[in-house]
């Protein structure tokens, strides 16, 4: 077992994301999550660039952490002034972490074209800072700039540049793309030059502008390198970082590495999520080893492969990483999957019954006409309800009638609706206005029916959705509106589908009322079922 | 210049990711958007196990493409059942398409414990099947499911799979990493050692498991593939297939591969925006070449590096894939591609002009409440000339009232519409019926204005599209709405954004209508302009 260095950035790399802007709140929050999973170092701020970093450093000094060290990032000292002199150096004292991590430039291009200094000049710098630092005591991590690039101009000053750092006394050189163009066989030879050149620890920071961050920071570790930097779920400028997630799963649980306590493998996805919701980035459903659909199913053969042995169709068993397999409903997908459905309603039903090839008729005509159940179980339930007869309705729809108006009546409210429906032997009528035909129709339906069902009340949308299928038919298109409900207890989805958006949004509607309604008789009656 | 034979299974593999459900509507566009490219074969469905796709090959056929050829996927005939007995090859046959990929199993485990076959028979299901299309006449691609897999456990069983294939005269080996889980140098061993072992064609089918799809790829090629699958923006089972349009970006931009057309790599950009926009899957903003902030700074030191020089933290050019570079935080930002819109409407406009700065003010607002006008072009130019005084309206809207009734008045009549419109000194009302209330609007409005302008009966709608934003406010939620029009000469596409749908479609079919006017009387009037 070897251990690896894990150096997540995504509080400071990470914050260079469009989108992506962090309180000082939130990078608390985010330094406690990387510390629970036992991520060994946190690139937290660059504190002479910016004063919100500076108070973050001032608050993260009295919250004892775990697993984690915290580290400061600057740059090395600007041409002509001493390190002692330098502002921002001092700020990246001040910060007071035991860990600091400096950039300085390998790319010989960059010295003179962007920074306008000489070669020399600039391996001072280098040095200069390096030496300060640790005299004050800091762990030092030496960012190298561009280094692959250099590297592939000029070896043998992208080497100088490393050689200051080490006779300076760095703790560890830091190879970066920082452009992200350098491809992994690349990345794999010029590493393994740099360890036959240097008695250092060395490690690898990748830029995601190829689609190769993963597979270049792997191919590092594979030449040597021991310590990987990137961000938690690769999120940063441009194309992103190396996703630290990614390279956990890779390293630990397929190879034979130390990431993190091994204990804590299991809180991967989590926190993965837990890392984009408080960056609020949605973190991608398709995202390795942590996103959502990362172990879902939905080819008929596939279902059936994993049912028989779950090594048939998956890479590693998703349990170890805290994350579940998923199967999903479609056209293509076969009886295995709406089977195990099915069963949730009408538990020993078997694969082969009458019953089960009617439910799957009936959903091939629905995805005929436009309908998809995938992610709307409740309107997949109410379907293999109504197929078997396991379905009365609540209510009858009489009448409705809606009108939109312009100019509007008011400021939200263009349109209105009026609904009559019946339950048993009584009717209702009522109305309601609303933003646009579909809200006024919702909250007219919701009002009619609470009068008999109460506990409709607690039911409210918490999400919309229209998709125009067939869309060269204009206005005229077909249209599946999806729906997503919640009672507080739980959240469910369903769906319509029509050339009408209002007809298509009533069908979600109605389904999505039934849905709480057959919910609260099986709380109700649990005894009885 | 090496030739990489691209192979794009965006509407079979891709199919199989949650959320994408294609209408043969669908398909065919994305048939269209992928041969304007230039990719060499589109795998377009399995036309045993889907009646639609069926129906999509058969539309195919009658539609001449300029560079793709189209595949049809299967699998190698069932135990026991010669092919010419078995339905699923039967299928495949009817598709009537000159190249067919067939999947085999290629690890021992999986034709025992999956397929319960014996190894002797799996190896006759792929002699048997190959050479049976082969005598169809058929082009017969082989993807050797789980080969790597295969490989790794039994190296002779795995190469007499493909052994079977290449007797049977197949051409060309795909080698599968169908769970995803293979390192990249894995791949380029074990692709070489086929390459040793075979005269044949070898081509990579990888997945994105561990997040390193793309490398593997790129280091099957390097071992010597010339034949890579993948879907054209990543979208798959699970994390994914390959990402195609990463893998021609570092192909033929950064290496020495031609993989479409030389001319045709400026469209990398627009196409996987394309595909993304039909598939309705948002394409990732840090997409590698073709996502919005692909090429997007924030970081200060970063834009300023770009802006002395683009290598600096570029690894490409952008306008290479037709991308273009972003400033996120700078108030240049855009500036120089705003400026070039702008100048086609009003020539000689300059890029520091009070009229540019009045022109960003109002997209900024704009886009902040919702708008996006990439790909709305005609929305866009009227944004132009609203600002700039460069427009008067063609006729004012008096009122509307819109009526939806349930139970509808008849099929498809389940709204109407009545509008008063008023051009100079005269008024128009009149009333449509339609399916939905957009429909009835859309309808009742043209018809109140061709009174005026002759020249609208030749516009039509081609494509509507809705997009909830914001969509935790249910059906409060804000919409997006895109329609594109045509006229048969031109196409355009302009945007609406409201919370209310007839609203937001309302603006979008206003603006399609006054692009189109503008445009007859540039036509008619050119030299007086």
């Amino acid at each position: 077992m070897k251990k690896i260095t894990v150096f997540d950035s995504t509080l400071r790399d990470g914050a260079q994301a469009e989108g992506v802007s962090f309180s000082v709140e939130d990078k608390i929050k985010i330094v406690k999550t990387l510390d629970e999973l036992g991520v060994g170092y946190i690139e937290a701020g660059n504190p002479g660039s910016n004063p919100k970093d500076m108070e973050f450093f001032d608050r993260i000094r009295s919250i004892e952490l775990k697993n984690s060290t915290i580290a400061a990032f600057g740059s090395t000292r600007r041409r002509g002034i001493s390190p002692s002199d330098d502002n921002n150096l001092q700020a990246l004292i001040n910060a007071g972490t035991k860990t600091v991590a400096i950039f300085g430039k390998s790319w010989d291009f960059h010295v003179t074209d962007i920074i306008g200094a000489t070669l020399q000049e600039n391996l001072e710098m280098i040095y200069d800072t390096i030496a300060y630092l640790k005299e004050q005591g800091k762990e030092v991590v030496f960012d190298a700039e561009h280094f692959f690039d250099g590297y592939k101009e000029n070896p043998e000053y992208a080497l100088k540049t490393l050689s200051s750092a080490v006779q300076a006394g760095v703790d560890c050189v830091c190879l970066c793309d920082t452009n992200g163009g350098t491809f992994p066989e690349e990345i794999y030879d010029i590493t393994k030059k740099v360890l036959e050149a240097f008695d250092v620890t060395v490690g690898i920071h990748a830029h995601n502008d190829c689609g190769m961050a993963v597979a270049n920071s792997i191919m590092a570790v594979k030449a040597g390198a021991e310590h990987v930097q990137g961000t938690f779920t690769g999120f940063g400028e441009r194309c992103g970082n190396a996703n630290l997630s990614t390279i956990i799963g890779n390293l630990q649980v397929k190879r034979d590495y130390i990431c993190i306590p091994e204990d804590n493998i299991s809180s991967l996805t989590h926190t993965a999520r837990k890392v984009s919701e408080i960056a609020n980035l949605q973190l991608s459903i398709r995202s390795p080893f942590v996103g959502k659909c990362a172990f879902a199913h939905k080819g008929g053969m596939h279902v059936d492969g994993v049912l028989k042995n779950s090594r048939s169709f998956e890479h590693i068993d998703p349990s170890i990483v805290g994350n579940e397999r998923k199967f999903l409903t479609s056209e293509v997908s076969g009886r295995t999957t709406i089977l195990s459905m099915i069963q949730k309603i009408v538990p020993g039903m078997e694969k082969n019954s009458p019953e089960t090839g009617k439910v799957i008729d009936r959903l091939k005509e629905l995805e005929y006409e436009g309908y998809q159940f995938e992610g709307a179980e409740g309107g997949f339930e109410l379907l293999v309800r109504k197929t078997l007869g396991k379905y009365k309705p609540f209510f009858e729809l009489e009448t409705f009638k809606i009108i939109g108006e312009h100019p509007p009546l008011a400021e939200g409210q263009t349109a209105s609706a009026v609904i009559k429906v019946k339950v048993d032997d009584k009717y209702e009528i009522t109305a309601a206005e609303g933003d646009g035909p579909v809200n006024a129709l919702d909250k007219a339906l919701r009002k009619a029916l609470e009068v008999f069902y109460p506990t409709l009340s607690d039911v409210h949308l918490t999400d919309y959705k229209v998709r125009v299928l067939d869309s060269n038919s204009a206005t005229a298109s077909k249209v599946r509106v999806l729906i997503e409900s919640s009672d507080g207890d739980d959240t469910w989805t369903t769906v319509g589908v029509s050339k009408d958006i209002i007809e298509a949004s009533w069908i979600a509607l109605v389904d999505s009322i039934e849905y709480k309604l057959i919910k609260d008789i099986e709380q109700k009656f649990k005894q009885y079922l």
